[in-house]
């Protein structure tokens, strides 16, 4: 069996409902649906959950959501009314929304259960529209399907209980519909997870029911192995490995935030990355292990905004402590690194530059001369991290000199290279202006 | 005016002898000698130095000590024999053992006492023989030159105001030898520097009179561009930074240790390493700035004994402090760690083999495993690092790509590439077995 989980962009109107509605009866195997709230139509269209949370703030602060109530509904009543299925949701919404201001929660709690409506809400359609079209299908409540998380609002995590409940889902002959997004604390209050979390749901149930396929259909038909706003459309990715997702991701790869891959990935459940508006395109798959082709590098990311923290003193490699002392600082202040590429009397700290303030910079800088007593301590800005990422690259000879030849080639001088712990990547540190030249060289390099 | 430091193997023998006096007749600006104790004659001989340290356990352990005693005469009545001077040297020393052992002071104190007779007689024995060659030559014991150390028996450090007694010297008209190795307390107590301190004198002397060049006269011609054991006749470095020196003889470089160049180092006086076998070779000038050359690389440098301690966890760079603990346990375990490359969910640290025994591998993998709760610990050893040193290089686009060809046409695998922070080296970890091949081909690619 498969789980199918549907983004914002793919059901944002009934045209797109329709795609997702064939798209689904072209596979009997997709039996588990997650949907998210409908997202944007165009440019300039405002996502429902955005809706929803304005009237949520107008209500905490007092003032009258009426405008944003109706904007929701409006909303929900087009795509009803195009699929030619009954506008009872809209009714539904405006009891919800009552039945929660009137309760007696937290404002936190009650913002959560309103953000919830746009996907649950959704959910309710998209099942009607199947049934409407001659297919079993049931709306699932996230309560029913046994999704309990803990009691943070905005942030909840998942109770390892669920997956037994939602291993049940197996038994179910209909095809069922899940809103994504949240879930219900063991005492019945309903709680969100972080923003994107239609994904984490879809996740988590495919982990749940042990699906052989976990499929996240979104508006692009795969992952690229390099940024296309630097190169010209790119190769895709066929198959990637987490490991090399997450490496890839790191680097400023955003198909989606790789945290909410981390159920199925325990579960080792494969997930495909594919196109709604493209279902027979080969997609993206992700899985656990694979064959290491003889180039084993799949991507190359790169991302800027880092910082070189650098500080020298003769004869630090004999000071016992002098590299943690250094982290403690930074530690103290909230600051998380990177990498600290070390030479004998030297060390440098990448860090990105949000986490270095002007203020922190000069508490930092402060503390280190005074803790310890370096000869030379300074920062570099403006730094990009480009990653090569690929299994298997770390026991193949020749790919740090290919990839440094591109550098050559691209005529751009290497900051920092950090190779050695990664089993899958290979990190090298250059001013941000060479990010593109130095991109655009490596992807000839490896991929023409 | 110039300080020339002669070592063990320079001053072993009355032939050696003679030729120090040539070099020191061939420039009249060589004005202060410093000198250690007679080293090896050949391969089987031992060091005077050694035969002293025996004659000290013999006397602490209650022993008879006539014949290390005996040995040690014959040696310097063998010299000024051959030299044709006065043996009244072998008179004092007999006397010197005597009042030592009849002194009062510690057993350490005694020991470095006696260690100290090696450098002292030679120091004696080599005026003897300037002056009975015509020369205005004086012996001058380390107290009467004013050099001062902290009371800390075999590894003395300077006292800072040793510096301005030194720069009366440069008021002498005749030369002055001086016994290196060991300096007075301030209440008038033998205390000796490290083995090896004959080093640490010259450098402290050379520092002190501001001399224009420090001559440290050994028995190799100059230092080579990469290890001759691994490379037949390989070029010589004529000229090379403190930086540089110092990121070579962290990786095997073996010419002296550096340390004792420090009190040079800081006044910036130029060091000449000359071979006393062959004075008129170039020899290696240590410099504290250069120009730099279009092949900005001076020097390979490689070491084995490392090992790398792999640590992974999914999630790794989320969480704060991770890394800064794991060092903390190491440094517990009084661990000193040499570099730690990272990826995005793991941490490598190398070290030097010896660091880690089996006992303390099994504490630290225990702590590692209670205290940070990692996917995987592990470690892997018979590593050996490569640096590739030149003030620079780091500002020349292409050095990596050279090298690592150079490692691919070796058909040896980078375990690890650390750039980013030292400005004079790049650096790589491989497999023990690859280091000839590696330092080979690297040899050919930058200087052949």
């Amino acid at each position: 069996m498969k789980v199918a989980k549907f983004g914002g962009s793919s059901v944002a109107s009934a045209e797109q409902l329709r795609k997702v509605a064939n798209i689904i009866m072209d596979d009997s195997d997709r039996r588990v649906i997650v949907v998210s709230a409908p997202g944007k139509r165009s440019k300039e269209d405002t996502k429902v959950t955005d809706l929803l949370i304005a009237l949520g703030e107008a209500y905490k602060s007092g003032n009258d959501y009426e405008l944003q109530l109706k904007l929701v509904l409006e909303r929900f009543k087009s795509i009803t009314d195009e699929l030619g299925i009954s506008d009872q949701v809209t009714t539904e919404i405006r009891q919800d929304v009552e039945s929660v201001f009137s309760s007696n929660y937290s404002d936190a709690l009650k913002l959560d259960a309103i953000k919830a409506i746009g996907e649950d809400s959704l959910a309710k359609v998209l099942s009607d529209y199947l049934i409407s079209l001659g297919l079993e299908a049931t709306y699932l409540n996230p309560k029913d399907a046994g999704i309990f998380v803990s009691d943070e609002p905005g942030s909840a995590q998942i109770l390892e209980e669920s997956y037994e409940h939602l291993y049940k889902l197996r038994e179910r002959k209909e095809i069922v519909v899940i809103p994504g997004f949240f879930g219900y604390t063991k005492d019945g209050k309903l709680v969100t997870f972080s923003r994107g979390g239609s994904d984490i749901t879809g996740s988590i149930v495919a982990a749940g029911v042990d699906a052989d396929l976990y499929e996240n259909f979104t508006d692009v038909d795969s992952v690229y192995c390099v940024n296309p706003n630097i190169v010209e459309n790119p190769k895709e990715i066929t198959s990637l490995t987490y490991k090399e997702m997450r490496e890839l991701s790191y680097a400023g790869f955003s198909v989606f935030h790789d945290e909410a891959l981390i159920p199925a990935f325990k579960a080792s459940i494969p997930v495909c990355i594919k196109n709604t508006n493209n279902p027979h395109g080969l997609g993206t798959i992700i899985v656990a292990k694979k064959e290491t082709s003889e180039n084993p590098v799949v991507g190359i990311a790169s991302d800027s905004g880092f910082l070189s923290l650098y500080v020298s003193k003769y004869l630090m490699n004999r000071e016992l402590g002098f590299g943690r002392k250094l982290l403690n600082i930074l530690e103290d202040e909230g600051i998380s690194f990177e990498h600290t590429p070390s030479g004998i009397d030297d060390l440098s700290v990448i860090i990105r530059e949000s986490q270095l303030t002007p203020t922190k910079e000069e508490i930092v800088i402060r503390r280190i001369k005074e803790e310890l007593d370096p000869d030379t301590v300074n920062i570099e800005r403006g730094l990009a991290l480009i990653m090569i990422v690929g299994e298997g690259m770390n026991s193949t000879i020749g790919i740090a000199e290919k990839a440094t030849r591109a550098f050559t080639h691209a005529n751009v001088n290497l900051e920092m290279i950090n190779q050695g712990s990664s089993e899958v990547s290979l990190m090298f540190g250059i001013k941000a202006e060479g990010v593109n030249a130095a991109v655009k060289a490596l992807y000839q390099e490896f991929f023409e």
